[in-house]
């Protein structure tokens, strides 16, 4: 029996509005016939800040918001006004999906789930004893927590940020005891790279404001795998550099789809298709990037 | 062509948690294939009051809301906040569908043009040059002034708040000033239904929890005609009266349709069926009725 529910869910965020998120969900949604309605709610543009995130949540409860998704520069300060955090998200201290219930704002990280998600589906069967991540801001959290549940048993995080590089290697090597989180400059990149089983970017070097790799794609060594989290574009000099060489590659959309999905699964309890909400991604990426040229 | 819109509208009143405007519009959307959501925001429920409505629009808008209906306490209090009223509200000094739009908040009062859509479909080519209508409030307003736009020359208006009834009858007689409008007390009902075309019950007396009727029935002449605006349940004692008596009716399920009709329209730019949305309509009031045995 097909319930009558329909959905109401907002992306807040700084510079959310040209967002892929809500037409991903609402593409999907409309291919499932269910009524969905998804806002960007662009805080830069509102002028709403850290201060106003309280009021933030509280009118989209009052308004009749079932979820929100959450990002930059929220996705830690949103911890303190929800009543429960998914032990997931709470371990990362980083929420990017509410849902807005009788029974309370319930946060969750799907982030984390997407990213993971996405390395099984993209990635199968690749080594993951020795993984180098670059990158240790919010995506990186995220990722570093995904790959250590995933298995990798020696992780290190490069990042230019010293000490946000080191309380994020403590604060993963804490939650995963089994594994060896380390920090790493820039500089050991070439030995790191000489003895990684994989690498993935977690930083926005390759987006088009960003331009430029995180490290010389010449040390990428054919059997090393190389995962992108960035989507815009979805062919970075990253990616092709790796492909060049050999190494198999995952890019940023499978997290960008899954991060989608797993939020979807929760704000409606209805399971959507992985494999059509890619390709309503790569399509909306694909006309961006050829209104962008 | 078909646009990918979808539209994200609220209620907003004391008390609307079991207003049937919010499925009636959604009803049709489904039915037209526009994605459609259309929240409550009951303002008793979250102690919400006339020095929160600037706040409630604020948000409304900051939130991606398209569009609001007002109710009851709003309709005359929401005026300041808007940017442009349309002449007919303007007139009326009430507003219940804002537009939330890039040029601004734009006011309309579809319950005016609602009542006089039903009197024309309800009671067509019915005499209307003396009528008499019982209540002088926010729906006894509305209806004056679609009355007199409709053509009545003699326009009663009754009610036991004699201030209220003689502002009332003042400002619509202002308003249209070749027709004559004068307040009247119930004392006078003999006298007026001895003379009048039709009879108009404005006042909440029908409603489940207000029985009763605005006046004595047996008054009613067989010639004359009689509309009843209350619509739960949408068979009054009022309307049975009269129907034994052989009077023309007209029940309060078209003003209530029409009024959503206009605002579907306003809000969409897309012109529902309203037959369609009438049987909507009678569905749900059928078994909320069905539901309240």
């Amino acid at each position: 029996m097909h319930s009558d529910r329909r959905f109401l869910v907002g992306l807040v965020g700084d510079g959310v509005t040209p967002s892929l998120t809500p037409p991903m969900h609402m593409a999907e949604a409309t291919a499932l016939g269910i009524p969905y309605v998804y806002r960007p709610i662009d805080t830069a543009l509102l002028g709403l800040g850290v201060t106003e995130l309280g009021e933030i949540l509280a009118w989209a409860e009052r308004l009749g918001f079932d979820a929100l998704n959450i990002t930059h520069p929220f996705k830690q300060a949103v911890l303190p006004h929800l009543d429960h955090v998914d032990p997931v998200a709470a371990s990362l201290g980083a929420v990017n999906t509410v849902l807005l219930t009788a029974e309370g704002r319930l946060g969750y990280n799907t982030d984390t789930t997407g990213f993971a998600a996405a390395l099984r589906e993209g990635l199968p069967g690749v080594p993951r004893e020795r993984v180098v991540q670059f990158g240790a801001g919010g995506a990186g959290s995220a990722v570093a927590d995904a790959l250590l549940r995933d298995g990798v048993r020696e992780l290190t995080i490069v990042d230019l940020d010293i000490e946000r590089v080191a309380a994020l290697a403590v604060r993963a090597g804490e939650r995963h005891p089994h594994a060896e989180v380390r920090p790493g400059t820039p500089a050991e990149a070439a030995d790191l790279l000489a003895r990684a089983d994989g690498v993935v970017n977690c930083t926005p070097l390759g987006m088009a404001a960003h331009p430029g790799t995180a490290f010389d794609p010449a040390l990428l060594r054919p059997q090393t795998w190389l995962a992108d989290i960035v989507y815009r574009p979805l062919r970075t000099a990253l990616l092709d550099a790796a492909r060049e060489r050999g190494c198999r590659t995952l890019d940023g959309g499978q997290m960008a789809v899954h991060q989608a999905v797993d939020a979807f699964e929760l704000i409606t309890g209805v399971r959507p298709d992985p494999r059509r909400m890619t390709r309503h991604f790569r399509d909306l990426v694909t006309s961006e990037e050829i209104l962008a040229r």
